[in-house]
């Protein structure tokens, strides 16, 4: 399948890698052509890896990935070019932290309103499914490394992007317990969850966790 | 011990009878004398309980906890009187929800502020501890009915009143895993949890869950 990236950090690196290791071809979009860090990344990772534009990649993906950073998302997808995502998924991955503040970061939007609301406002014909934002790359894409029945949470208003979603978490990536928290407003519990993930990752000195909800039988 | 609780709901009644049942004496505080809530809870507790105005349970109680509604609980505190908190250990058990624009709720101060904070700053004399809020009152006070190593957590700018209040989780309630997470400011976290937990009460449809933090080796 082919498949965009939008953002060339860490997290875009990490799950393109995983992608084109199980035989994807990824276009890896940036700000402008000849990103120094794409083209590390293409260099770097197996056959089947591509950089070019925010636009081109958008072009080029039938199924996208928004790995920018949150504060940056919006600029990001206007410049891919919203006619390009139409009727596409996107699977948000973005967190809306703002670290102008000094650390800890805040969130740009929250509560009344999340990241995940705004790309869909801002892109209706797009199919924008919230998720893996509530881990660290690493765990995204290789959720064995912790232990236990963690889980990964997805949200969005088309049912069948879900379902598309859930299926390549669950048999691409490893995840065992993908919980669906219903459509995109609960990206706003997703994003909010940072607050907790980003005290915890101070107290454990790891990012290499996550939550399992334990339930009473 | 001599305890005071602020508040007569499901979370003030639930661990005003965990700590009579445990030996206490507790006096449940209201707005009005005479309330009938607080004299039901008086008559269905075991010995030890009682009941009176905020003023009366705050005065009475060595330790205090906090169950009012988030909304009400600056306003219950300033009734409870400043001067018979000071130098008291608070337990903040309220969240800030916000009913009043339907559901699900939202927080009435996040992100950069807290309730947690907001008490902190009000009563500066009493030791807040921001604990309990992320569970539902019956798992708040029976952490074995929910299986696993699931987590509470304590935050607050007193480390000796943290100190109390978690021997007070673990021996009195029975928590095996408290997370200290620094200071009061923390309770950001904890209340911005509530956006994850009401979402996730919805899927489940159950307030029995809580969540374990997993760890990589």
């Amino acid at each position: 399948m082919r498949i965009g990236i939008l953002g060339t950090g860490v997290v875009g690196q990490t799950i393109g890698t995983k992608l084109v290791t199980l035989g994807h071809e990824v276009k890896m979009g940036s700000r402008a052509a000849g990103n120094a860090k794409a083209a590390g990344w293409v260099k770097a990772a197996a056959r089947g890896a591509s950089a070019g534009t925010f636009a081109d990649a958008a072009s080029f993906g039938e199924i996208m990935f928004n790995c920018t950073s949150g504060m940056a998302s919006l600029d990001a997808l206007r410049q891919a070019g919203p006619k390009n995502l139409d009727g596409k998924v996107l699977v948000d991955v973005a967190n809306p932290l703002d670290f102008s503040k000094g650390m800890p970061p805040t969130l740009s939007v929250c509560n009344t309103d999340s990241l995940g609301e705004q790309i869909q406002r801002e892109l209706p014909m797009a199919r924008v499914v919230k998720s893996l934002n509530t881990v660290s790359a690493m765990v995204m894409v290789d959720p064995a490394i912790v232990p236990g029945d963690h889980a990964i949470y997805v949200c969005g208003n088309d049912t069948a992007a879900k379902a598309q979603v859930t299926d390549l978490l669950e048999k691409s990536f490893g995840w065992k317990t993908v919980i669906d928290l219903g459509d995109i407003s609960a990206a706003r519990a997703t994003e909010m969850l940072l607050a907790l993930w980003i005290r915890l990752m101070g107290t454990i000195k790891s990012p290499k966790f996550n939550f399992v909800v334990s339930r009473a039988p």
